[in-house]
């Protein structure tokens, strides 16, 4: 019996901000033991017992991070396929695509488990045992939700009404007063937005409820196959078909509709992660209350939550703060307001301003870049090529670049000339010169390139080959 | 007549952390205008009708900043002068040295104005009257202070009770009641730290109420020259005869005790800048009270003083907070405990931490470098030369360096070579290499360095020559 796990990768995490971005989004968030809640996501669902396939619903732009993200906690020997979306169109859009190439390619009684990509799950082995209970429920042609025991009358999360594996009903984000009755009456889950069933009990249950959805989901599986060929490893859908996909959460286009629903309730140390005072809960206490990862000095400061990974952070007097550091961008938020970070990150995107969507140092497929100084006709970049990795031939008009290898060897196209720059070497690319960077060793390629010339703007590139289809 | 401009420049500021540190004390501070509170004072000094020189009293650390700030400003055609300490021994041992070189140069009757060198006084017009009043009592032979009429019960300054010209008593710092009572009566004043004095009269005063100083500090300006030879325009003090004047503040030493004292009462804008919260008050506030300087994205915050220069701030549901943000460190402080700063800076200091001491933009004679990156095996500065200035002669023995000039132009030794690197040109300097680097040209050197080698460290310099006594 088939049995994938499907990861939807997406969203804005804004309220995470400044460290979840556009471009690194919550699920790439590092925890304070380095993985992030992809890969803790990822080492879940691989984790399980007789997972056939790991299945990512995710973007072209976060495409390559998500596959280095699995590829550092070692991938290797399961099947894996990627769904690329061109942009978000809800879960119930994802979900049947999801389902749509898993009947196709394994059968409708395959089973599938669907998991965010930005949650957090500490409690693995009753995570498994829940799995196995949802997956004979599926198999009997469920479609499963799990529903986690609460132990706080949270006002965040959606509830479901349960009697064994019987749902009773589905209730929206309740008032604290309605929450706490939830929680008295042992009778509410919260409702964690993992799901398992069996791809056909999907397709038939959509084809019910949301019959307009499966259809355009399934045209636009068809378009995009046409466009790109036939490859089940990875397929982008066609960005004009998908966004007619109607745009709801499965939860209302199915689960609260469908009448072959189940609950599995569960303990599974379940979070969403949802704001900076359940991330920075991750961390342990000191004596002040303050939970600090990086360096900081504080003086009368307590119950603060504060991140500052690069630069010193001193705290003088202040209590209950969210304090997180990033090269660019700080935020100070008073924990009552954590909901509230997310205005900050829709005024940056309002207003065009980069720090909504990038970081200082940017992702590329073939490794990051980072500006490191930039002054008047001239700019400073750390570049970092993975093993292997190659930029583009590319040419700029305005500006020549100095290259020295401070780490690892570059293989280097400089105009006619192909040469070898090791460590503590350089080379240097006069404007209009044609070239090429190459990390052709196993270390990491660590380069400083020191640009010089009247304009500097990353839109002064002409790429001539690409082996990532940007040329 | 000779009139000598005395500015007192010395002193951490550590309630202004983290702008302010060791080695880029108070006085460094650059206000909204661009010029720092030492570029005032010397201003302020430098204006006043009759001035026909300035004496600087400050150390060699700051010594090259200091005459940069001057140059900056503007200080052709007036005399100037410096006596450079080597350790802080408080104002009685600065005014007594001062006043010892005065009197010796120009007779016993030159008048001595002293300023701090990290004051503001924001009315010139009201402050050269002042200092015309003082003049006058002066000359009569009286040791003058300025007192500031006060506008508010400060509790953190000495006050003067007065009844016009005369001094009834010096008072210390009061609790608030009675600094409450202070201003209700009318006859108190601040004590500013202004004085005006004939050197003769000071030295007479010293004489009788602090001889042990005067003495000392006689002996100490003795030896000084007897080692380094005759030279007014600077001298810098034996350390250890020196070290050997008591550490007594001029108020206490003298001014407490003087039969002679006169105040003039002024109101002319004069704040000690002594925190945070009076140095944000020197911004406009916006409409929520927040006095911004720098890029900030606010969200329900109100009533903060915010700096950022160098990253982006965003701030969501705070009050009344201090928000200072600088390349390595960064101070978020309540208001309320603006004071407290000091621990922060007394907490680094005691454990050897940088940040005390040295901003990341390090200041030299010749210039300026800040470190961009540091990796393993490699690090990268930015490293700006002023015009005509030159880096010692020297050699690493564990690091090679590219050089990649990006302003203006470099006149490089590299071994047994001399050369110019022009903008956009570079040359690497093998480890072992004698080397020095030098910016013949009119406008500023800018280079970018990237070292490479096992070891980095900054001691590892054998200087050969160096014009600014370093080798």
């Amino acid at each position: 019996m088939q049995f994938v796990t499907t990861i939807l990768c997406g969203g804005a995490g804004s309220r995470l901000w400044p460290v979840s971005r556009e471009l690194h989004p919550k699920p790439f968030i590092r925890l304070g033991d380095g993985q992030s809640l992809l890969q803790k996501a990822f080492l879940r669902g691989v984790g399980l017992p007789g997972v056939t396939e790991v299945m990512t619903v995710t973007n072209r732009e976060l495409l390559f991070a998500t596959q280095d993200a699995y590829r550092e906690v070692n991938s290797a020997g399961l099947m894996m396929s990627f769904v690329l979306e061109p942009c978000g169109r809800n879960t119930a859009a994802a979900v049947a695509i999801a389902a749509l190439r898993v009947a196709e390619k394994h059968g409708p009684e395959a089973l599938m488990l669907v998991l965010a990509a930005d949650h957090l799950i500490t409690d693995q082995r009753a995570f498994a045992d829940a799995v196995s209970k949802a997956r004979d429920l599926a198999s009997a042609g469920k479609l499963v939700t799990f529903g986690i025991k609460p132990d706080s009358p949270e006002t965040g999360y959606g509830y479901i009404e349960a009697e064994g594996n019987k749902v009773r009903r589905f209730v929206e984000k309740p008032s604290l007063e309605k929450a706490r009755e939830y929680i008295d009456s042992g009778r509410f889950l919260w409702n964690s937005g993992i799901f398992c069933f069996a791809a056909g009990t999907m397709l038939q249950q959509m084809k019910q409820h949301c019959p307009e959805i499966l259809a355009a989901s399934a045209a636009c599986v068809q378009q995009s196959r046409t466009a790109a060929g036939e490859d089940y490893s990875q397929i982008e859908l066609d960005a004009k078909t998908f966004s007619s996909v109607p745009d709801l959460s499965i939860d209302y286009a199915v689960m609260e509709k469908s009448d072959q629903i189940a609950v599995v309730p569960c303990s599974i140390g379940w979070s969403d992660i949802g704001s900076w005072t359940a991330l920075g809960n991750l961390l342990e206490p000191d004596s002040a209350g303050n939970r600090i990862q990086g360096e900081a000095v504080v003086h009368n400061t307590h119950n603060c939550i504060i991140q500052s990974n690069d630069r010193l952070l001193g705290a003088v007097g202040v209590d209950d703060l969210i304090l997180i550091d990033t090269p660019d961008a700080m935020l100070v938020a008073h924990k009552s307001s954590a909901q509230d970070v997310k205005h900050i990150y829709a005024q940056l995107k309002a207003s065009g301003h980069a720090a909504y969507k990038l970081h200082r140092t940017v992702h590329r497929p073939w490794g990051t870049y980072t500006v490191l100084e930039e002054g008047n006709g001239f700019k400073i970049k750390r570049i970092e090529v993975k093993p292997g990795a190659s930029l583009s031939l590319q040419m700029h008009h305005h500006r020549s670049e100095h290259w020295i290898v401070v780490h690892g060897m570059a293989k280097v196209v400089n105009g006619e000339k192909e040469l070898y720059v090791n460590t503590n070497e350089s080379t240097y690319i006069p404007a209009g010169h044609k070239h090429r960077l190459e990390n052709p060793g196993i270390l990491s390629l660590i380069m400083i390139e020191v640009q010089s010339g009247p304009y500097l703007g990353e839109d002064d590139i002409v790429r001539f080959e690409d082996r990532y289809g940007r040329a």
